[in-house]
């Protein structure tokens, strides 16, 4: 950690200070800069985060030096980490898509979708039985019937199953039929829920806050990770901003900038991150380009009578042109992937 | 809910989605504009939110007319709802302090900002048993034991005790040792949590989401009071933005806006909203300009050796001296509203 | 417009609205609705916009129908718009990209720059030669000076010229070196450059502001349109957002929302979009994904030493290994587009 | 400017690093933390920001010490400064309020505001000659008949005027007019026009960018001073956030922010900072209660048919009750300034 005093701060002024650092145990590093003096301060990171020194009123600035995540790290896991979720592969340079309706709303509709997904080339249902909805009074989800029969539509078509678990009291039964735990914007910093739904072992899909920054996120799937679950998947689905042309606003950068930090793999839900349909497929494509691991869609056989975000959900016809685009860059993104001998860029 | 069609759209384009409207139920009014027709529809809110009209290719925008939280406005309950905290009532047009440690760390720390809070004339204590923490490396909380002693040294000065509950697992216990229980801005859309702290029937400060709309709190009130609790305070932390030269930026015009669009009353967290400790004194004295019913500070006896928001709370003779100021704003509130015969506005 | 009333608001109330609705000229139709009324407005846009609806108590909002720019929708020029840089074209489904330093700092930097840009395969050399900077003890560009060598360097490899203006002073002097004058993110929004460079004629390259909103975007560019030049390039260059980790968020989602709503060409600069110079290439690869008709992009011989922006400059290497990915994705894209018969999705 | 290493870089991989810094002429202090390695750079700020150390794989971090303006800073000048407005005196302590329209309409308007303004104790008029409007299809001004008729309105009643100049074309004949020139938030970085305007030598009203940061407002400010002028006002008019619920979002903790790092007046707008009528009032007494030296108001004799920002206009009813409220607070204020002899805290 870095002290900065302001101008014209003496040595003796120093004095409280020091005395303080040394009695937390800290070592410290006096510099003389230009006009000022800055302080290098060594030690347990926690403690030295635990000392307040804006409250000295000869502080300038504290600049922290290293990141309090660890195992998420790309420092601690130099490699990139592979997620088996029950044979269906995250992270080993293919790209995966979860595709389904926003809410399970009955067996013919989640069927249904389920044979769309599947014959689009998704390896991977989405759909939610415990929806979290603005207004008490809008959809709330099927609950567990909603789980069992999206279960029953994923197997029907061999597809894996993601869906998501807004409470502790729901954890074992999402677990028991789903293959991936979506951890919900809403929830980023829920943290016991991310020490519950990292216990399960589980592979967890940990969707980036509403306005989540890159640390936090990064912390988030921290508290999974000290849980000794290393099955995460970060999931891009859009920041809140000024702007509300779109719903969210897709930030793409933030694909290989968490490729770059974590060892984790990376998907993008061009969905949330938009809002609007004719929308989903241009940033599906951006998506790949960008070099995420894969990606999650909102489709409905019925756009117009989806219970919810219909708005952003693509029908038949849309989603399997815009599969057929995704495959064409995902072929061009193995082309770039060869050309650099694994060595690409991010 | 009313939908505008894109310029140019004939009455004969209009027959798919007039036929949608009514196989929902709806009423439809058809308005020829000057280049556009405009739809005005009526009927059950909940069936109007769930027709994806942007669906439809002719379709420009949709634009909702009704609210969905009804409970929370101020239309359903013209008059203001006065919170009674055990005998301390919030919302009668006084100013009420709730002041303490961000973090409970020990009897003799809690007893002694218990003391400070009380000499500076704030009511309630604050201090937290569970904290929600970016990283799980940090400081937790001490759990039950921190609430005991927060409650002890609550009852040693006569004060009340508000304090905040991260999941629905530890309810019970903090309901048991707190007078207000806090959701914090992390769990503002942790619905699940809302629904079960609303069923308490104990007073709720409902913390602003780190970027909630203020349409987004309003639904979250709504969670609440639909379990019949309409003990709810509405607490402005700071949103964030692009800014950080300050923690967050505390928006002040959400005070007016919200007794304006609700019932419920409306408290100013200086700390959190700039995260500076020589911020929070003239921030708090805007909040009661602004017509705060009152603030919820931190403070502690050695700011220094804080363990957590050390940076942002007050020690005792800044503390002391930022009650006088408000003191004399209070005073300077109260003459304005007699000045206007209470038909101040907002 | 749409003015909506607020609930239990009655006919008789209306008069005093409906009154100086008729003396500003305007159309009325009521409509009630189930507990409102909703007034829907027909006439001249402009007189319509200049009533102040919300001073009125009893208006609940007002909803406006049609857009205030014209000349730039796509309802108004249904056909992509071609510009034609003297001889490149922008916008006919080609990608140009358009590369060169930040600042122009001298004659050996930029002729090696335009080099570079050539090898790559660019076709437009870009080069600040009056830079806006934050602090105005900042290096301000060479002005004349800089616009010639950039103009020689151009000339010696074959590459078009586009550069910024700041202000109308130099607008002839850069006119004469530019083959496209830009107009950067601070002045989006500087209505009276807008229009004089506007009056050229020549191409103009009109940056996103800091914050700029889609609609604010289209509406600048307007401001050119009306001086009949309609050879504008829209330049999607990364907002102003909460994360910080970046420099901007690159918001990619306008590069098929501005083709959608406009018929203008789209550009993306991941340069100034990310901040940060590994993050360009997977930016540059996702802008071409995402539909965009090229790209700008800082490139310098020695980044290290660069007068500005050197830490999201490409080196050589960086770059032509960058141009080689992009190349890739323009092959895809063409593709994809074939697939379509031209009928892609944006 | 301290460069923070990646972890486990060896003191051998600093050789090109040292040797750059070396060849740049400054002076480097190297520091050996717990498992990185940071550097201390000494020297002239200007070549210290210009070396691009984010280019080095090797560094994590670069974070600069001192800020790049000066004169503004309150370091440079530690006393408030008085900017005196032709015998009116900004920023000795007292407040001082400017109102009026947002545009000049007319003789008549500009009159009547003019008296308004006066009756409820405002020193300085308001109101807009060239107006910056989003749509080139609005009302742009009135222009320098606009500024004649104003100067009339001001006179008859002993007020100053401030205006807003967009661009270098009418400093002259603004600054003949005019008493404070105002540079409106779409301009905090047109840094040419701030220049221009500094010249003058005038009262400059600086109002802060709709995302304009805390060290970019004061660096703009820094452009002005260092022409020789300091007779700089800062005018916080509100910031662009994700809430849309009111028209900016008020960043009061702005106005003790920039009292203590720059040593000019700021003046609050809370009209802009709200763009709603019934808003202003609330937030104009919380501007008094943050320390703001001033405030800056839109009034109209008849905001229903304002040509311009009528729904944030007050009458002129609701304008003296305001004024009324501000009354009383300014009282209260000089009251706590007493009690602690001039030391409160800001």
């Amino acid at each position: 950690m870095i002290v900065i005093m302001k101008p014209e701060v003496s040595t003796e002024e120093l004095s409280p200070i020091i005395n303080r650092i040394k009695r937390a145990g800290l070592d410290v590093q006096i510099n003389h800069g230009e006009n000022r003096i800055v302080l290098g301060l060594l030690g347990d990171p926690e403690i030295l985060r635990s000392v307040s020194f804006q409250q000295y009123p000869i502080v300038d600035k504290v600049v922290p030096i290293s990141n309090s995540y660890k195992l998420t790290s790309r420092e601690f896991h130099p490699q990139d980490t592979v997620v088996d979720v029950d044979g269906v592969k995250i992270g080993d340079g293919s790209f995966v898509t979860m595709a389904g309706p926003c809410s399970v709303e009955g067996e013919e509709q989640i069927m249904e979708a389920a044979r769309m997904a599947h014959a689009g080339g998704a390896k991977i249902l989405r759909g939610g039985a415990y929806k979290p909805r603005t207004s008490p009074y809008a959809f709330q989800g099927l609950g567990e019937t909603g789980l069992k029969i999206m279960r029953a539509a994923a197997d029907a078509y061999e597809l894996k199953v993601i869906t998501e678990v807004m409470d502790e009291a729901h954890i074992d039964v999402v677990a028991e039929y789903a293959d991936i735990i979506q951890i919900g914007a809403r929830n980023m910093q829920n943290f016991r829920l991310l020490e519950a739904v990292g216990k399960t072992g589980k592979p967890i899909g940990l969707k980036r806050g509403i306005s989540g920054t890159i640390e936090e996120w990064l912390n988030a799937a921290e508290y999974i990770a000290v849980q000794q679950n290393s099955n995460i998947l970060f999931i891009e689905r859009g920041i809140r901003t000024y702007e509300r042309a779109t719903r969210n606003t897709l930030d793409l950068s933030a694909v290989p900038l968490m490729k770059k930090l974590s060892h984790f793999p990376v998907i993008v839900d061009p969905s949330h991150g938009t809002g609007i349909w004719d929308l989903v497929s241009p940033m599906a494509r951006a998506g790949v380009a960008s070099g995420a691991d894969g990606m999650i869609v909102e489709i409905h056989p019925d756009p117009l009578n989806a219970w919810s975000d219909g708005d952003q959900s693509l029908n038949e016809k849309n989603y399997l042109q815009m599969m057929k685009e995704v495959e064409v860059l995902v072929e061009a993104m193995q082309k770039i992937k060869s050309l650099t001998k694994g060595e690409i860029v991010c």
